[in-house]
């Protein structure tokens, strides 16, 4: 019995973080956590739900870039869809006026995202499947062919794809019962927001300690006095054996920021996330070799799998940040996953956000599983804001997170959240 | 008598251009030539118009994005404006909720160069000259200060731009003569577009060599054998002493490129253009590496002055093809004028579209005069498409680019014509 998509609709979503300064960085002091949400109704109950990120304004850009994309969607069956996932990919992206205004980077690209990531919602959910099963339940053949090749084929060719994932394939089901048991292990980022005073920093350590957390992330770089008293604090607080990375949300110049992290070097940092712009891959990679052993880490704002592979050919960065709605959706995360694969990057998801814990886990479940086999620093961000909008949040145990057992990518938002959160007209922004 | 800006209006302008195939290439068969059109209103009499290119389907994306951006400049003198410009730069690209969904790239970035060119076209009408003017009678120092060097320290500083500038600041007068008298070489694009037959391609290069074009650029990259009969036409009617470019419009993957073009080279072409995806520099540097003494040209869908740094840093582009709306408009352009002329790129500017060829042609005059001094390697692109929409159309003598006369940035349409081409309002789009 196959579904066809019938229609859909789009909701600007936000919610109004910046009144407590939750998730403030040295890039971006008061951010509203925001997602554009898209519902793909079908012919039969089932419906597909995604979304896109953002932090306020621009919301609503990307919610008028989804409709753009709704005719994409709206009349093919899933059937069709699924005989040929990168084709879909590719049409959907390749539209050629639409290109024009990315291609593939920007608002465009992430509205593609939200789409993309619904379609795969509906598919898991007719299989019954949480996202993750159904990636793992794929031949190696089946993956590739989701996998649009399109300017990462000197990088990364489909046999080269299909020979990872075959090596992995006769151990998956060990793998598969170990997660389900275990979970997959995570890193806070919650306790390290730069708009927290030292006195609630400490707070926030002491109890994530309590939690089971062994590996900290920090907000860096408004400041370089500030952050060595606030890194002391830290330190002084989680010991010297526990990981601590350092974040500074693309502040710096490529200078300043070999500079900068080198006066932070005393406090043994494990990585220094976003230190420029994303878009430069140069510069990562000129970071990179100046602040060895300290790691370079990036992904959260990297547009597409172009750039990614950039970053891995020039040995750019030692951590890739994939994120489940930057690129545009499913099909080029696992473009990126793989690539990681080969160039040995291991493969730390961002999350955060809203929805971002929700989404990522199930590539983190994946990589386990069919591609790389191993934890090897290795870890997914958690941070706990807004995971009760959800109607499957993620479930963690110790400081790690638990495969989801419902079927889909984990992402339907609450009724009433979306009533009360919808942007202008919602309670939430009323006044 | 300062000015002060009072309001704005967006309006989305398209022209129906795809049904002629005009513009028609390997990667976007069917443009419809589009303008996100901005009046930035005064108290006194002067209003300020900038524009966008797009092709279609998106514009409205960039109109509602200039929306957003309106209240960066609204309230604003232009006087307060003037004496900061890097700042006003910097504040209208800042926004740290709008620059998450960037940044510094795709809509939100291509919004911003309508609302920033538009500021500019009402600063050179107020001192009643034409834009290359205003540049050209600015000192170095006052150059540089419109120029946000964040992420491009580590290849330019402001000391270098200032020498550079400096260098050929004593014999700007004679240069600005010698461009009014001869204009700015210049190449046309208007013979090669794909869609058309080879008996049009025939008949199109006959009157383009008697109106005395010297280099002609033609679209390749859908079909070699195709490519291989319509460039034979090309070199039988203009000869081997002329200058042949071919531009691919980034439909080729990096080794396909090496290989397609090393098919093409008994035609001796001077450049390929956008080879590949315009967010690969290592691939251009791959493909630049291989298909000497060809060479790379790129930069029309080039998203930022990080990526042109790159390009420059990698060794990946023989020339430099700028945009004056892909960029965040004038202040970002100037930043890659002085980068190209550190590194020794000549630039050659993107035109065509809609208003592209009255926008760029600013920036040659500016680079002759301020910058290299120097017209080798260098040629803005010319293509006669809707130029009558313009109340200063450019002026091309001998195919060459006459220094504009008018006062502001030669980019307001006419009224009528923004009527007629309103999408999807105006008359053009009835039926």
């Amino acid at each position: 019995m196959s579904l066809t998509i019938t229609g859909a609709t789009v909701r600007d979503i936000r919610f109004p973080t910046s009144r407590e300064l939750d998730g403030s960085d040295a890039m971006n002091p008061d951010p509203d956590y925001s997602a554009v949400y898209v519902t793909l109704e079908t012919d039969g109950e089932l419906v597909g739900h995604g979304l896109t990120f953002t932090i306020g304004r621009g919301n609503d850009l990307c919610a008028k870039a989804v409709e753009l994309l709704i005719p994409f969607v709206v009349g093919k069956s899933l059937d069709s869809i699924h005989r040929d996932m990168a084709g879909f990919w590719r049409e959907i992206t390749g539209d050629s006026q639409l290109r024009w205004v990315g291609p593939d980077k920007g608002i465009i690209h992430m509205a593609t995202a939200a789409v993309v990531n619904a379609v795969w919602d509906l598919l898991a959910k007719q299989q019954q499947k949480p996202l993750w099963k159904l990636l793992v339940d794929m031949t190696p053949e089946e993956l590739v062919g989701c996998i649009d090749f399109r300017y990462i084929s000197d990088a990364l060719s489909p046999e080269q794809a299909t020979e990872i994932l075959a090596k992995q394939q006769a151990t998956r089901a060990q793998r598969e019962a170990e997660l389900l048991e275990r979970g997959y292990p995570a890193y806070t980022t919650s306790a390290g927001w730069l708009g927290y005073s030292d006195e609630k920093l400490r707070q926030l350590c002491q109890a994530s300690l309590e939690q089971g957390w062994s590996h900290f992330k920090v907000k860096v770089g408004q400041n370089v006095d500030d952050d060595v008293r606030r890194l002391r604090v830290i330190r002084e607080e989680i010991g010297w054996e526990r990981k601590l990375m350092l974040d500074a949300n693309q502040v710096w110049d490529v200078d300043e920021a070999i500079e900068y992290i080198q006066q932070l070097a005393e406090f043994q940092p494990w990585w220094i996330e976003e230190p420029t712009s994303p878009d430069d891959i140069l510069g990562h990679a000129a970071i990179a070799r100046a602040i060895e052993p300290i790691g370079v880490a990036t992904g959260e704002a990297c547009q597409n799998r172009i750039i990614f592979k950039q970053l891995m050919q020039a040995d750019a960065i030692s951590f890739c940040q994939i994120d489940s709605c930057r690129m545009g959706g499913v099909n080029e995360v696992l473009a990126v996953i793989l690539m990681a694969a080969k160039f040995g990057v291991p493969v730390c998801p961002h999350a955060g956000g809203v929805g971002l814990c929700e989404y990522v886990q199930h590539f983190a479940m994946f990589d386990y599983i069919c591609v790389t086999g191993s934890f090897e620093n290795r870890l997914v961000e958690y941070v706990d804001h807004l995971h009760e909008h959800f109607y499957h949040p993620v479930v963690m145990k110790d400081g790690r997170y638990m495969p989801p057992v419902s079927a889909g990518y984990s992402i339907s938002m609450r009724e009433e959240s979306l009533d009360e959160f919808e942007y202008p007209t919602g309670p939430a922004w009323a006044n």
